[in-house]
């Protein structure tokens, strides 16, 4: 038998669900909205996608999107399962994208329509190699061997001179952090150049690993026009930086593949702009399909956010996409899920507790800059929590022994 | 001054309509969720994204996205404006995106919140050279110097072998057809690979070129991964075809910016998938805001849909679309409306009466190949039609001296 792609959706629709869900098969695969010469028997046989699976769900209760038709009295809802050939586009993404989450957010038929899976053949597995790096790749060039992987975002996110952030860097290295990132807003703007950036924290990295014999990671956020990446990651590579950062969505899907295909660096992948996609239940693309995409394409870190975030998804959204990260794809693609929004050293014991495991990178902008003490001390508490957190010791108990913690306890509260 | 970008959103909130809009312009530019250190009056104030325009609307009535904070009783919606200096970012789009289309879609402070226009200044035009070829490059190299620019997209959309192709634009190029295009669905697929349907089609159309003077445009639907763009449109353009084809939201809009650099041909952006952003009212960006990104990413042909379309969107929608695209951006950036999506014969009196021009590529697909006798007499009702519309002829008129007309309008409509 043919290899096939099964996409999953959440529909709604005021027709029977198995109708509905023929008529987005017709539409994405070899049918128009009238027959046509040439369109066999045969060769639908061939090439049609097939429904393979209805399951009814309760109404959401909300109003249809714009432009649904039928009779909404009569709505259903449910998760329709549809199996595309791998024949009709190939193991390629985009050309897949086009058929599995095309034209049919735009039908008639159905009032809501979200893609919320899917499970890809092995074919994608052979023509993408995905991350290069992962966890151990990541814990090795950052020498954190075990425990969390504790980061920060620069804050301010923008308006920090070249100066002002080299000074930062190396204040927070001193403190122990793993990991430090620029801010998805800092591209390659006119009063933080990319290049400068990149030499004020590789001098204080580089000599800092000389002393130490360990190297936090910093991820340049090398976000830029496609033609401009591989030489924004040149940079960062030849000055032995040890991280790149694209915002996903900015560069597209297509272009974290595209920068995996020459990149010698692990690749940070931020989401924003991920919400305009996944926030309405109605419609759009659920993280669990998006991060298979995203770790296919070759992101060695996925932002998933965290618990207690400042952003609208709950503790179970969080939880669930933390969990899809770690869930291996065709036998492998291991990303490491990036635990970000509103942390600080309160949501370690809570964290811990729910996701079992410490190969995470954790990464608190705010809840260590905005530490009373300072950013050194917003890392010691970070640290210390987690410590805790992994040694089954309460958390008021090491605070304690700990006073930068207690002091971070005290501002940004707990879980 | 210095220079800003203006992102124009329509949002609903429990907050203030000013202290919604704050906490957004706040969250895209300087600022976290605590205080930090370094955050300087000076800082803010040459970084800090402003509010610049708040007026009400009346609510929605939509039940807010999940995860909105406040009491929803007394919600507030608006059309917010928000000036973002354009040094915290360059004229980059990519970098730009992460901060007008960023993390805001996902704060609680909205429950709804959606990107509807982008006004940019003019460092934008130094660095994006826009389309290549707009309304004239595109009638030149098709050969149709004035009146419509009437296409059709190849049906069954996949599954047709190289031989039926063939035998499919021949026929097509007799009957008259200005431009044949692949389904967004056919991509590079082992049945029908890019190449073969290159050398198969350019065959054709090269020697009916050589017969008659005038070659029909083919767009071949290159989408792929973005390492292989380049190869593809070369084997295009080493063939002699005239056209190359994206899904926009499948290489991503820094995709099309990314072939536009290497392309001598025009690029045919598809908007396929689109619908996950537009949808909903309550999320995502609008076409206003999302055309201009494609044209200055340097699309020649924008798909806007056509009136009586079988998707979601009204004539108004269509129509809006269609003078949006139409509209100089940055005093240029001319891309052609692609009409399409149910379209047939019986709506070209309609359409040109509302569009008031014929500088539109005009695209049936089930409505030429779904004629009851044959493609050939699709084109010929479709052109028939516009021919009487633009002279000002009643459409039965002409169906009276038209066999192809009449029978389309039996079989299709018309509005």
């Amino acid at each position: 038998m043919s290899e096939k792609v099964r996409a999953t959706y959440v529909i709604e629709t005021a027709l029977p669900l198995e109708k509905a869900a023929a008529v987005i098969a017709n539409e994405q695969s070899s049918g128009t909205f009238v027959a046509v010469a040439r369109e066999t028997d045969e060769l639908k046989a061939r090439f049609a996608a097939e429904v393979s699976g209805v399951e009814q769900l309760p109404p959401s209760g909300l109003p249809p999107l714009p432009g649904a038709s039928g009779d909404w009295s009569q709505v259903r809802r449910g998760r329709v399962t549809i199996d595309f050939p791998l024949d009709n586009f190939g193991p390629s993404l985009p050309n897949m994208m086009a058929a599995v989450a095309g034209n049919l957010f735009e039908i008639r038929e159905v009032g809501a329509l979200k893609l919320v899976d899917l499970d890809l053949p092995s074919a994608f597995a052979e023509r993408y190699p995905g991350p290069q790096f992962g966890v151990q790749g990541t814990r090795d060039l950052m020498g954190r061997p075990d425990g969390p992987m504790l980061g920060t975002i620069i804050k301010p996110s923008i308006g920090l001179t070249p100066e002002q952030l080299g000074q930062l860097v190396s204040e927070l290295a001193d403190a122990g952090i793993d990991f430090i990132k620029d801010d998805e807003l800092q591209g390659n703007a006119p009063g933080a150049p990319l290049a400068e950036r990149v030499r004020v924290v590789t001098d204080v990295l580089n000599r800092y690993a000389d002393l130490h014999g360990r190297k936090p990671m910093y991820a340049f956020n090398i976000t830029d026009d496609l033609s401009r990446l591989e030489e924004n990651h040149d940079l960062v590579a030849q000055a032995g930086g040890t991280c790149v950062m694209v915002c996903i969505t900015s560069v597209g899907i297509a272009g974290v593949e595209f920068l995996r295909r020459h990149s010698q660096l692990p690749i940070h992948g931020h989401r924003t702009g991920f919400g305009a996609w996944s926030r309405s239940p109605q419609v759009g693309i659920a993280f669990r399909a998006f991060q298979k995409l995203v770790r296919l394409s070759g992101a060695d870190h996925l932002h998933t956010n965290g618990i207690q975030n400042k952003f609208y998804e709950t503790d179970d959204d969080v939880l669930a996409s933390i969990a899809d990260v770690r869930t291996p794809l065709l036998g492998g693609y291991e990303t490491v899920p990036v635990l970000s929004s509103g942390q600080s050293a309160g949501l370690a014991h809570a964290t811990y507790a729910a996701v079992g495991t410490d190969d995470l990178l954790v990464l608190a902008g705010g809840g260590i800059h905005g530490h009373p003490n300072g950013s050194a001390a917003g890392v010691h508490a970070m640290r210390d929590a987690w410590e805790a957190a992994i040694a089954g010791e309460p958390l008021d108990q090491r605070a304690a022994r700990s006073p930068d913690l207690a002091v971070a306890l005290q501002k940004f509260g707990r879980r």
